[in-house]
């Protein structure tokens, strides 16, 4: 993130955390813990959320008329003000006095985005002392559940399987892992309260993400990553849907592959963390719809045909035993996959969404997660508004003549001497270029349209030839543009960019570009609106904002307006798992969000050419 | 049952049925799910339960008080009564109208008993009709469930696996198999609701018995029976557990072995009806605790010391995808095992009160679960009590010199003329004898003492052996009274009675005799209260009432009041499966009955000792 981070910290319990100036401070507060007493949400209605600003009062914007209906002058006077009407302000420090501050809270930091949660996850281990008295030591467990720790449960079969061994004469108090609040899932001898693990996971279309989470401090304690191993049937999820339908039995082997993968990877983390997958008792997956649903082992022929029926929005619970394949994790542990909006627009979406949840969503906010399909999530005070746009694999190097995936020796920055025509570039990590990743080629086709080969509607211009020998030519008219020689490349031969690549790229973007433009419409909005555009995915981690404003991709916002978020999905993931609160937001949420269906809107054929262009 | 049958007829909806003199007419009527307003539950306060006796008016006992204070003159001239007054008269056909007959029920007739339940199973089918609009299919299917069956679902994971096929591009409409009226745990394509069945099993300690049932009807289809194969490991519980708790892995041969058996009998029974494994969608389990517990694959080890402290007491459901063995019905069924009371007293005495139910419980009525562990229940207008007594194995023909199970060859009925004491007596098949089977023996014993061979402690008389050669003796102390002789025999041996087989007798006989005592006692009743005594298992069936009350097994209650009823906890576990209200009842039943330890009872041991001596 660009913005400048402040230091706030909350009175009366001293807490410090650092956020970028302009957060929102009621929604802040929310997810620290830190509870105000408040009726309407934060809309400035109910006037509850009052706070006494300590520091740096002077710098933020003055009462407004809201903010005066609920403040005395006195207040006023004091530094009162509603939580829900004061921003972070962009100074060093600032403090806030709350008057009904809640109970300790732990603040969790995790990669790329800073995002803040109150671990609170879905499982849970509470020590039960036993009495030597009482017939029924069920209804025993039950209700010292209920008295000791206020959680009303129902014990399942599994948990009551492992009650007579945990309660052996001699053993002093067992140990119940109770999911959601309401189900005891599992009952050890003993206290084993501190052992109490889970994992996220991300499952993309071509890599797999699995994060290994201490399930009590909600600290990420290891990190592994693989291919997803299902590209062996197809690289796209098209292929894969098709696979899976070819034949009887198809979907049950990609399923498989998956879960193995996954096992792999689950072993891999717990043999570099030191402890036993006997501790790992849930699993929290994003993915796309595809992915998800192949991950399930449900037939994915819904997304076969237009108009791609959903089978259904919500998250899945899976007990582990009910998988085609074993996973080393405990015997009662659940794997939840997070809710989709609609369509493709999937689990992972939802998640990264989560993820970046806590910036201002009263001003819009545009969430763009590119890959083959890029999702876009269009949200404001009113609500969020989804769409797919089939922008194709070029942005991940694919249909592309020397296209490669974003890894080493792939060429992922080009610059263009407009005079010279001269090409300087770089590679990923230094190396002979063997190919040109996504950000690399939406920086040539920028660089080309600045330096004038490529005009505004993608076509090579006319006596390039005469300029520069990178042009080549068929029958007179240019057709491609070498960016790196043969004899500088890893590969015996020229690495260029054809008019089929600018083709694509065209196509790729103005893909994206309708996407945005057409929810924005549907919103009444244009770009000027946008406080915010948020670019989730590997090509937004790697892309400069310059090239992909040049070439059009997104509405003009700005590049002070636009934040890579990497792979959001996965912190999403994570989010799910260390926090209910937060996995039950991304059901609403996932409920709440509009799905616009792209392809039904008349304005969509003429957008999308018009979007063509270069601008 | 002895009682005469009364042919009831129900107007306006013409439907008959044939029952017992002295039914309880509210009882019957709610039972066949003729409704009649009532908000007192039948005990005469609300005076809604209102009929018109059209036929048998004249033999029944004049109205009530009670019904006088809820029935103007006029109405009583008219043939009225309240249904909660009245009970079926002794005459050839009774006519009832009702002034607000419910819907259309069916009656089920139950070998042995008849028992009148309306079919309202757990497991229901329910069609709907695809429509092409919708995004979200689990949506539009639990949101149809709804409006049209007036069912508000939730749909389990394996349902969701199934619905992409079952939506398959042209089907029209599918099938949901909704369990307990919220889960949607399976979806097929089209129209199945006429395939719908289910299975009932009595886990015997020595035999399984298993009834495929159709769930829309609530017909019996087959039965089967075999040996349960737990044998191999103990003829007895405590063996079985002794078993369990030797080793780490025995626990699970237990539960396989049973499983597999379970599973054979299945098969049989599909085979024998034509039908496939596939329509299985639940099965009810009854058995006692161990039996119960060993089913589930949870450790008996609880049972193994006293206080005999259990896990549970409600009845527990099972995905047969968690069970160890993989049984031959559909993969979404579920397995239902009843509830039991406490300790030994488990859910075949629940099962075996559900299939009594009928009878009128506001008189004192007492069951008796007859085997190695005799359960006594006690019930009267106040609620239950039930105890387990340690009758040890005598009746079932084990621990006794020539006993064996009651089967081809064994002597049932002994019968000693009291002047020559000579024998006469028959086998169970008329084939030569080969032992005695637990009502032979009962039959002998009590011939003994009729004749005077056995004085009333027991002890066989003096100077016997100079009125019958068939008195052995050593030391000239009488110690065997031979039944038949080696030449009418079918195996090398006289078989007779020794004075080791008459104490063991004498203990199993004060055991249950000592239960039922104990638990009058604790009610404040004596014999003459109780108005049935119901006698339930094997033991029932072939034993003469006489011999029981020569013996002093029973508290002293008149033969016209000793009703036998095979095996009641079979046609409970029927009962509990084709009605989901029954079953309900059952966990009620289970919750509501006190168990009474007897061990604990400080007039325990002279009750018993008193209870040695014959009558």
């Amino acid at each position: 993130m660009t913005k400048r981070l402040v230091s706030v910290s909350f009175q009366p319990s001293g807490r410090t955390v650092d956020v970028p100036a302009g957060t929102d401070l009621f929604r802040l507060m929310a997810n620290l813990g830190l509870k105000h007493s408040n009726t309407c949400g934060g809309k400035g209605k109910c006037g509850k959320c009052k706070v006494k600003i300590e520091e740096g009062f002077h710098a933020l914007n003055p009462p407004t008329e809201t903010e005066l209906k609920h403040l005395s002058p006195e207040e006023v006077g004091q530094g009162y003000r509603l939580a829900c009407a004061v921003r972070v302000p962009p100074v060093p420090s600032f403090s806030v006095r709350s008057p009904s501050s809640g109970p300790s809270t732990q603040i969790l930091q995790t990669e790329g985005t800073p995002v803040y949660v109150l671990p609170d996850p879905a499982v849970k281990k509470y020590a039960i002392h036993l009495s030597q008295s009482g017939l029924f030591r069920e209804e025993y467990i039950l209700s010292e559940l209920k008295e000791r720790y206020g959680v009303t449960c129902r014990m399942d079969y599994t948990a009551l399987t492992m009650l007579p061994a945990a309660i052996e004469r001699g053993k002093t108090s067992v140990t119940c892992t109770v999911y959601c609040r309401k189900t005891v899932t599992a009952i050890e001898p003993g206290d084993t309260t501190g052992k109490c693990l889970g994992f996220a996971v991300d499952i993309g279309t071509t890599k797999l993400a699995l994060y290994l989470v201490d399930l009590n401090s909600g600290k990420e304690l290891v990190f592994s990553a693989s291919p997803n191993p299902q590209v062996l049937y197809g690289d796209d999820v098209m292929s894969r849907i098709s696979f899976a339908m070819a034949r009887k039995g198809n979907l049950i082997i990609l399923q498989k592959i998956l879960l193995k993968e996954m096992a792999r990877l689950i072993s891999d983390c717990c043999v570099n963390a030191g402890i036993s997958p006997n501790w790992i008792y849930e699993g929290c997956v994003a993915g796309n719809t595809c992915m998800v649903q192949l991950f399930l082992g449900m037939s994915p022929r819904n997304l076969a045909f237009f108009p791609y029926n959903n089978i259904s929005r919500r998250g899945v619970t899976v007990r582990t035993g009910e998988l085609p394949v074993r996973l080393p994790v405990h015997r009662a542990a659940r794997i939840h996959t997070l809710p989709l909006i609609a369509g493709f627009v999937g689990a992972d979406t939802v998640a990264a969404r989560l993820a970046v949840e806590l910036h201002d969503f009263r001003k819009p906010q545009m969430l763009l997660d590119i890959g083959t399909n890029t999702e876009v999530v269009l949200s404001d005070g009113d609500g969020s508004i989804a769409c797919s746009c089939a922008s194709g694999p070029a942005f991940e190097g694919m249909h592309i003549t020397h296209g490669m995936k974003a890894s080493s020796s792939s060429i992922d920055r080009v610059s263009i001497d407009p005079e010279t025509l001269e090409v300087t570039y770089s590679t990923i990590d230094g190396a002979k270029p063997a190919g040109i990743c996504g950000s690399g080629i939406a920086s040539a086709i920028a660089e080309l349209v600045k330096a004038g080969v490529i005009g505004l509607n993608g076509r090579f211009g006319d006596d390039l030839s005469r300029r520069t020998k990178r042009i080549k030519t068929v029958n007179g008219k240019a057709v491609e543009f070498v960016l790196a020689w043969r004899h500088e490349t890893a590969v015996d031969t020229d690495i260029s960019i054809s008019q089929k690549d600018v083709v694509e790229v065209q196509k790729a973007k103005a893909a994206i570009y309708t996407g945005c433009t057409l929810l924005m419409k549907q919103r009444g909005i244009t770009a000027d609106h946008i406080e915010s555009l948020v670019v989730a995915g590997a090509f937004g981690q790697f892309v400069d904002k310059e090239s992909v404003r040049t070439i059009g991709m997104f509405p003009e916002v700005g590049n002070d307006r636009v934040h890579e978020v990497g792979n959001a999905a996965g912190t999403g993931a994570r989010i799910a798992l260390i926090s209910l609160p937060k996995r039950e937001e991304a059901e609403r949420m996932a409920r709440a969000t509009e799905y616009y269906e792209l392809a039904a809107d008349p304005a969509f054929v003429g957008t999308y050419a018009r979007a063509m262009l270069f601008p």
